[in-house]
């Protein structure tokens, strides 16, 4: 037996299991204090409402320009937790491996997850991983619980953008997506451009702060931008006018866009947000989230409109208007 | 486009995405309050010590007599829970799903989940699904989260068995896993065996209320009794000695493990549970065991001895003594 590699063995609820947990994950994770004997941990929640979300994460390749798999699910789902105005406190992840996988590999994936854990602040307390033959997997996929808490007096949802709020978002758009496709085997072009994975509660909590009152917000990720604007659109019954030349986008980000045939407003973030406010509070909220490493290049984009039809429209830099769809065909598999 | 089947587009985050959502997802698991439009859900845990693990479920095949991963995956993840002594409030679930999968077998489990925590009355609360190309996955993967909440003065945690400390288990072992491997394509026999696949949460409730001094308890799932011994052994520091004329194994299940070459106490359950409590409660916990539907086959099954090796040994029926060791190679995967 190949001992640098996962074999099924590593999945079967015996002894390679064990070491296996207790090698790669128990060790990495200590600092995250995951406790590997329980199937159930206790967590201190304190007072207030309780938000959870789940989040899988299948990104291809594992390891991309700015960040992998593993500090994608920590921060892909802080992001969810912390999107609702909530305070993550902790996390749970779960591995499906293919055997076969290096051990190195899989190492370096956890002691990343472990990594931007701790940066964040945010414990992964419990875990699990399931082996699958060769051939039934792709490495492997990991999917994160996160659970948080919603501060006193905050009400922030999906269905509560209203006809004259601004629209803002923290940066530019498509970054992580065109970092990804950088390194696919089948597209790879040189760029120099990485991930903005980020985990965003720190930047939420100083948003909040300075404005209480932000209606929704939400991470455009799978989707883009534009997927995002059309469901908050529907959840509120309105629609939005957003302004191209408004919109931050990297030169590199647009040049590969146009080079792989991409509209930016589908391309996912891992580290953008886009939030809603009312327009009186959109100067205030602007400066708070510039002040703040990860929102240096906020700007606000467009307003939300009354519109029966719940149409998301933009307005070209040449003056014109175009609808903002949905991506409706493949486009771009596996980008988280 | 073949409709019928499970496309990448159906992991894009556009329409495909939220069709499939709405259509397959949300209106089986509504009666499970599952909101599909948010990321992270509020949930309700009111006071006491909260409680939450992670688990995956790759089982094969998907559907099995007795069960499928849908209520493999509901069942499975609210006896961690249970296992840790704390009541069962909420699930969440994400699912990677294979190109190509039919949707007509993705709705079936789905409804299949639904009815699970149904009857079990945990919702599913939150979820998330991810696509991967054909030949990338199989079929369909499900990790669920599960959050609970102790009870006041409950304290049950795999470290505290006791020499001297009664043995018990609520009814027969292996069911799961040969019933799981009847159906393999290569092993394939003939048994009219059903997973034991249920949601113990109620019976632990009884449990507790006539023992409220149980001092551990463990789901044998993947690994079988001989692993969940092994790990109680080593985390409370105890040996164990269990009595094989003691243990409640089927005729047909034994049939079946000698035919495949398995040692019963190696093969999963799923609806199992192993408890330990002082001696002199034994009696009373076990006749509460028996008055609860999913305990009728429970037995006091062996007990705890001092023993610095931590070493679990089995009576057999001849009167000797053997180890009762963890699985070392690969022998069942996939198993849950």
């Amino acid at each position: 037996m190949d001992d640098t590699r996962i074999s099924l063995a590593h999945g079967n609820g015996g002894r390679f299991m064990r070491e296996l947990i207790e090698d790669v994950f128990a060790r990495q994770l200590s600092a995250s204090e995951i406790d590997v004997q329980a199937d159930a941990v206790p967590i201190d929640l304190g007072d207030g409402e309780v938000m959870i979300t789940t989040d899988g994460f299948t990104v291809q390749p594992l390891e991309f320009p700015g960040g992998d798999i593993g500090s994608l699910a920590v921060h892909g789902t802080i992001n969810d937790v912390a999107m609702a105005g909530a305070r993550p406190l902790y996390l749970s992840a779960g591995f499906v491996i293919e055997e076969g996988f290096p051990l190195a590999d899989l190492s370096r994936i956890v002691a990343s997850m472990a990594a931007a854990s701790k940066e964040a602040g945010i414990p992964v307390v419990t875990g699990d991983t399931k082996v699958v033959e060769r051939g039934k997997g792709d490495g492997v996929f990991i999917t994160t619980t996160g659970v948080g808490l919603v501060p006193e007096g905050v009400r922030i949802s999906a269905d509560r953008a209203r006809p004259g709020d601004a629209i803002l978002v923290n940066g530019t758009i498509g970054d992580h997506g065109v970092a990804v496709m950088s390194r696919r085997e089948n597209l790879a072009f040189e760029t120099d451009i990485l991930s903005d994975s980020a985990a965003l509660h720190g930047l939420v909590a100083a948003m909040i702060e300075h404005v209480p009152g932000i209606r929704a917000m939400r991470d455009p990720t799978r989707g883009g931008l534009a997927a995002t604007l059309n469901e908050i659109a529907r959840q509120s019954g309105v629609g939005m006018i957003v302004r191209e030349d408004a919109l931050p986008v990297k030169g590199v980000v647009a040049g590969a866009c146009e080079l792989l045939g991409l509209d930016p407003l589908n391309v996912a973030n891992e580290g953008k947000l886009v939030a809603f406010c009312p327009a009186e509070d959109a100067a205030e909220l602007l400066a708070a989230m510039r002040d703040h490493p990860l929102g240096r290049d906020a700007a606000v984009i467009g307003q939300v409109v009354e519109d029966p039809n719940n149409f998301v429209q933009m307005e070209t830099v040449f003056g014109g208007r175009r609808m903002v769809d949905w991506l409706a065909g493949e486009q771009l598999p596996r980008i988280c």
